[in-house]
């Protein structure tokens, strides 16, 4: 059980709004809108995947991260770093 | 005619992959996937929406803005005031 | 003369600014202040070199790239190119 | 004593040389230098801080985090919010 399960029909619900603007973007694409519009949506879609995964990690600290730290040792410390590199390629992402 | 009009078949192609892979997204969800994998994907998921979203620009900059740029005036002055909007979203989100 | 010429002291007054919060993280290391706060600094100061890059990026469109787009051909291109590439830099940082 | 007081001097040189590229963009501007080697320089300069702010994330995770944690209860969510929303913070900037 991950750390997400709770929230899993959240999580599917909230990706599939994403999937329907990006659908929307193909639209606009083929229907020529205008290039800023399809920017602007472009930026909400960007957003909203960024919630979908702070709210995926958040819930993962809560539950994975803190399980393996209660343990502690070395299992402890790879969660940690593992959850930290996640974390490194959303920002640079 | 859109700065994008010639690539649109390019454009409308990458956007169906972005597709699939926001519906590969629910997919880890709704079989329990590592929330870290989830992550990973999302992070390329934003990548690829953001390489969208920059060839889109150029090509807005190189046909629209560079039109107006042109003529000049205050039409000129809008377009670039427009498009620095949009890339501020896109810094920003 | 660069795009950015009129508003040269502007430039420089804010980048001291950003100087300050800079120093302002030093001190708050040194002086043991709580993780949470460092970051949030961290993150207004990253906010901050991202509007003046914006702001430096949009006259150099309404300068630098709209004098090449006139004169067009080659350079023009090599311009915008060149814009896109600064851009990209900037989303992807 | 807080998570990163291990790599105290680490963190202050790193700030120092970040601080060190500020004033480096201050003299770009004063010395008119091209628009897009000084967006090329701030985009270094964001990065350098991004990770700056990583590592200092990692330390917090591994010690104010996890000791929280362990103790459990009310003060281990808020910690971990508090982490979130920290790293939200830096996502979004």
């Amino acid at each position: 059980m991950h750390g997400y399960a709770d929230n899993k029909q959240d999580h599917v619900r909230r990706l599939r709004r994403i999937e329907g603007q990006i659908r929307g973007l193909q639209r606009m694409v083929e229907e020529d809108k205008y290039c800023i519009d399809i920017l602007t949506q472009v930026s909400a879609s960007n957003r909203a995947l960024q919630s979908f995964a702070l709210s995926l990690l958040e819930e993962h600290m809560a539950h994975c991260v803190a399980e393996a730290t209660v343990k502690g040792g070395a299992e402890a410390e790879a969660k940690i770093k593992e959850a930290s590199d996640a974390i490194a390629r959303l920002v640079r992402s």
